[in-house]
């Protein structure tokens, strides 16, 4: 690492990279990035594919292009600095999971046959070893955050740790609250939620859409061939644009500047090559303690996928019933999981509005919008953001999640 | 202009800047700036305000700030090139009007309580006194442009050509084509598409969207005092935003760096200021020939306004029933006039559709969607621009408008 440019200061993230033991927890291994300062905080993340499912990298996507303390600049061979990472305001470990996932691996190819319930097992198994290594973490208030599909690991976990916590008779890992963002979870609302969003913001024809009103019943979740016919249309009318962040520019691989050094206030739509480079490098794994392998963004682990609910607003709900901080934010560029399809979900658990609907603000002007529920479940959009949300709007993301842990709404004066 | 950078280049166009005599009509004088290139296209502009009216410069916005060829460093006195200049592919005229409007004047005062029709036929006369005085212009192709409230003047000043052509039994004026963008041309189903656009994108509270649904009768067009206060309140909800981009920066003049130089491919959320310090310097209005006055963007003349159809929709339809090309455009991120809007008014106007909705390309990806009706009426978006849709998307913007002036669709192939 001593070549890459801020290697003093990497050395300080990577000094705390665990190793954990095979026989620790069923010969998986998960790697962890962990930074240092007030809080513990887990991201968890994956990308939702309608068709495919859950297998990506929170190390690749969260670590390194959204909330890290460091970006890839486009050589693929140096970082830059992320002045608005959220180990400002927390520690944050970077959980990949489950195995098979970037980095993490199993010596047992079975296990790449996983699910929701083996993920939170898994993720669960890691925090008891992690904080019996790190036992001054222990008496934290303890938080975990993670975008997409973790709208299923997040809560799932949140959900194994208070029943655990149960059985001990004791806390064992001081759960206070949760932050999911442009969240899958239900099925039926994310799904009608997409389509809305599609047709409401010129994606889609008016015909696409009264197809998908007309032959799609999202409240019996119910999908004829014909509704399924639509939606696929509805697909292919959007055309080459990335899905992800409606409004960015493709990734033009022609147009990359090898040399330029990059900007956490101008996200790079090609990213995703830098990162895949960076890791990918020899001397990047060994300083890792990674093992030698052909890293990539997203793994298979999700064609193979066993469990995954349906809907997980009853563990949401449960959540909040059992006093637990309930964030739901929302990039609200995304078409992916869109802020309609947030919308729908949370409706559909019918809580109490106590805070009404309203602006917040940074820096003078609307960072996003934001309605507080009874019991500490919140929804916020953050304005101009992607499915990725601190990758296009670090700053708002970091006023974002630092209300969410001082236990705030959002500021509301300008 | 000897200091001003390009003063060279711009004196090409500022040479045929026009005077036109007192009595050639009615004591009004319209400034316009031409450039040289294939076809005759005049854009007539103006920003509508839901209570106030149109009143806005066709010079200030539209030629320095958006399709001209070129716009004003932050110094407000220096100028940079505008590389997708609508010039490119037509001569433009730029029309202050009506009188009273940005440079245009009167010396009658009583002139200044003015309207659609009046507008119309002042700009028909200016264009009469235009083409006698360079008359080899006559025989060529005749296109109105014109964005926001110009969704009145484009049409009428359009359907007044073809009422004179047909009265003097010759084409004087060769109109072949409207291409009209985020335009005011309905108000029962601009506004309705208004509000849609706030809710659906996350800009307004479920609540207050359910209470414009119930109170206000789009389809009647009588909106009560209870459907005034939601939508009031909507418009409250969205807070400080440039509502005319909603995921645009505001202005922040504390970040202004005056000396910085402008890039067109990223608009400056505070090119108004600039643009009024330049057009308010000595020198160039000396340099326009302009008479010596304070200028600014928008005039009082939208508080007099003494006639405004409550839909243009009928003249839209007369339009294409005359064999005149109509395109309706819009960016999307637009809130003032937003696409719902367009797609509203213009399914109001039950026209066949010729061509299916489909993605349009610039550049490897999508530009935006295009929709094809039978007599040459076309709908179509610009991805990612707002409001004044070449200030943000300077290069679709021109494909665009390339497309329109040829008569074809924008590309379909990537």
């Amino acid at each position: 690492m001593q070549n890459h440019g801020q290697s003093k200061i990497y050395q300080i993230y990577l000094r705390l990279i665990l190793y954990l033991k095979k026989d620790q927890w069923k010969q998986t291994r998960l790697i962890s990035c962990q930074a240092n300062q007030k809080l513990i905080l887990i991201t968890m993340q994956d990308i939702i594919s309608v068709s495919t499912g859950p297998g990506c990298s929170s190390f690749g996507f969260g670590a390194m292009e959204e909330l890290g303390p460091f970006r890839v600049n486009s050589d693929g061979k140096t970082l830059y600095q992320n002045d608005y990472a959220w180990n400002n305001v927390a520690n944050v470990i970077f959980l990949e999971s489950p195995a098979g996932v970037g980095f993490s691996y199993s010596n047992r190819s079975s296990d790449y046959t996983t699910g929701d319930k083996q993920t939170a097992k898994d993720s669960y198994t890691f925090l008891i070893n992690w904080l019996n290594r790190f036992p001054q973490y222990k008496t934290r208030d303890f938080f975990i955050t993670g975008e997409s599909y973790a709208g299923h690991y997040v809560p799932q976990l949140a959900s194994l740790i208070l029943s655990e916590n149960k059985k001990t008779n004791e806390t064992v890992i001081n759960i206070k609250g949760i932050a999911i963002g442009n969240a899958w979870i239900d099925d039926t609302t994310d799904t009608k939620g997409i389509y809305d969003y599609y047709w409401t913001h010129a994606l889609n024809s008016d015909e696409t859409n009264a197809g998908i009103n007309k032959y799609c019943d999202y409240i019996s979740g119910n999908f004829s061939d014909t509704c399924e016919e639509y939606q696929s249309q509805g697909d292919d009318e959007c055309g080459e644009i990335d899905i992800y962040n409606i409004y960015a520019p493709l990734c033009d691989v022609d147009a990359q500047k090898p040399g330029s050094p990059g900007s956490v206030k101008d996200f790079d739509p090609c990213s995703d090559d830098y990162v895949s480079s960076y890791l990918n490098r020899a001397e990047v794994q060994e300083a890792l303690h990674a093992r030698n392998t052909s890293w990539s963004h997203c793994s298979g682990v999700g064609w193979t996928w066993t469990d995954s609910p349906t809907t997980i607003l009853p563990t949401i709900n449960q959540l909040i019933a059992d006093g637990i901080t309930v964030w739901i934010y929302s990039g609200d560029i995304d078409g992916r999981v869109p802020v309609t399809s947030s919308r729908y979900s949370v409706n559909k658990l019918k809580i109490p509005v106590v805070v009404p609907w309203r602006p917040w603000y940074y820096n003078k002007e609307v960072g996003g919008y934001v309605i507080g529920y009874r019991g500490s479940m919140v929804l916020t959009t953050i304005r101009g953001a992607g499915h990725t949300v601190p990758s296009y709007q670090p700053e708002r993301a970091l006023v974002m999640i630092s209300s969410f842990l001082q236990g705030e709404l959002p500021p509301s004066l300008m």
